[in-house]
């Protein structure tokens, strides 16, 4: 073995051995809350990636779209037909097209309605509140009901919340936190939103 | 409508103004390349959840697993089927089990020649490299030859890299770069990874 390859493998055996020590200390297992929040793209399709991820081993998962769901979705259609899916829209579009504060809470409560009604649901092993940190932060929904369903909810249920400036209160509670920040984003640089991938 | 609805409408308006504009200066249409980087939770999932998004639209799509490609993995469990969906797997496990650079070269190696068939390949849409970064941190790929499969490839192809410390020349070719920062990770505080969820 040449000096570089035995550096090579000493330093894989340094970051196996921190890696096997961190592995053998991670004892507890219970449903998660994880949060994808900050001003870059990913958040929501990260939770459409945990969202095909659980529904390959054929658990049970309720997604909850409190905005875009006006929008084209690819990956709505793409899993749409899978019986452990159940999707939830708030079907006013963007809050900033209504401009119609009471329409626009009444819509939020409707399915909120849904969503309290998956986070009571031992059957359902993960939820998705995609972009309800919105509704928190136009007062359309109010912390005290989501933190109360949170905490009620079924020990092996794992939640996933999306949105930017995810409530502080919500954060604390939180096992995983991920801020997706924004260092380039193509429409920025005159690119248009693209058909599978941006939607 | 009462002052606070007035607020809430203005303040709606303007935000609508804003997006309008932008919307207005986005013109351009092209594949795009992505990097989701960073040290938290979510470059691969995104990755997944573009995947799944793309393939909602009947799109063609390569992935090319750099490390994970011996872990269970939902997401390719439950679109393994889509008749759309190419998977291309490095299969030596992760890099500081096998502590054999000279082996895993080689299968880097090999598993490149796939990404570089996909590259070069118009019917793909989207093409994933997930976990490429580590593939050029330990040396086993060499920058120059990823960035001319990556400038040669089909116009309206889109590509998708993740991992930890991208190499700043493929950041600064990026059209969309965002960086999944770790506020918290429930492994730190002794959760074990839960099955549908991190993997």
């Amino acid at each position: 073995m040449n000096d570089r390859d035995t550096r090579h493998q000493q330093a894989m055996q340094k970051l196996k051995t921190r890696v096997d020590e961190k592995v053998a200390e991670a004892t507890e297992q219970r449903g998660l809350l994880l949060i994808f929040t900050g001003n870059g793209k990913g958040k929501t399709t990260a939770a459409w990636g945990t969202v095909t991820r659980a529904l390959g081993y054929g658990y049970r998962v309720g997604v909850v779209q409190f905005i875009k769901g006006l929008w084209e979705c690819g990956e709505r259609e793409r899993l749409a037909e899978d019986p452990h899916l159940e999707v939830a829209i708030m079907a006013t579009g963007f809050t900033w097209d209504t401009q119609d504060r009471e329409a626009d809470t009444r819509a939020c409560e409707e399915v909120w309605a849904q969503a309290e009604r998956m986070l009571a649901d031992p059957e359902v092993y993960l939820v998705v509140l995609d972009e309800i940190t919105y509704m928190l932060k136009f007062g359309y929904l109010d912390i005290a009901t989501v933190k109360r369903a949170l905490d009620n909810r079924p020990a092996e249920q794992t939640v996933i919340i999306t949105g930017r400036n995810a409530h502080r209160e919500l954060t604390a509670m939180a096992d995983t936190v991920t801020e997706m920040n924004e260092v380039r984003h193509a429409f920025n640089s005159g690119l248009q939103a693209r058909r599978g991938i941006d939607y």
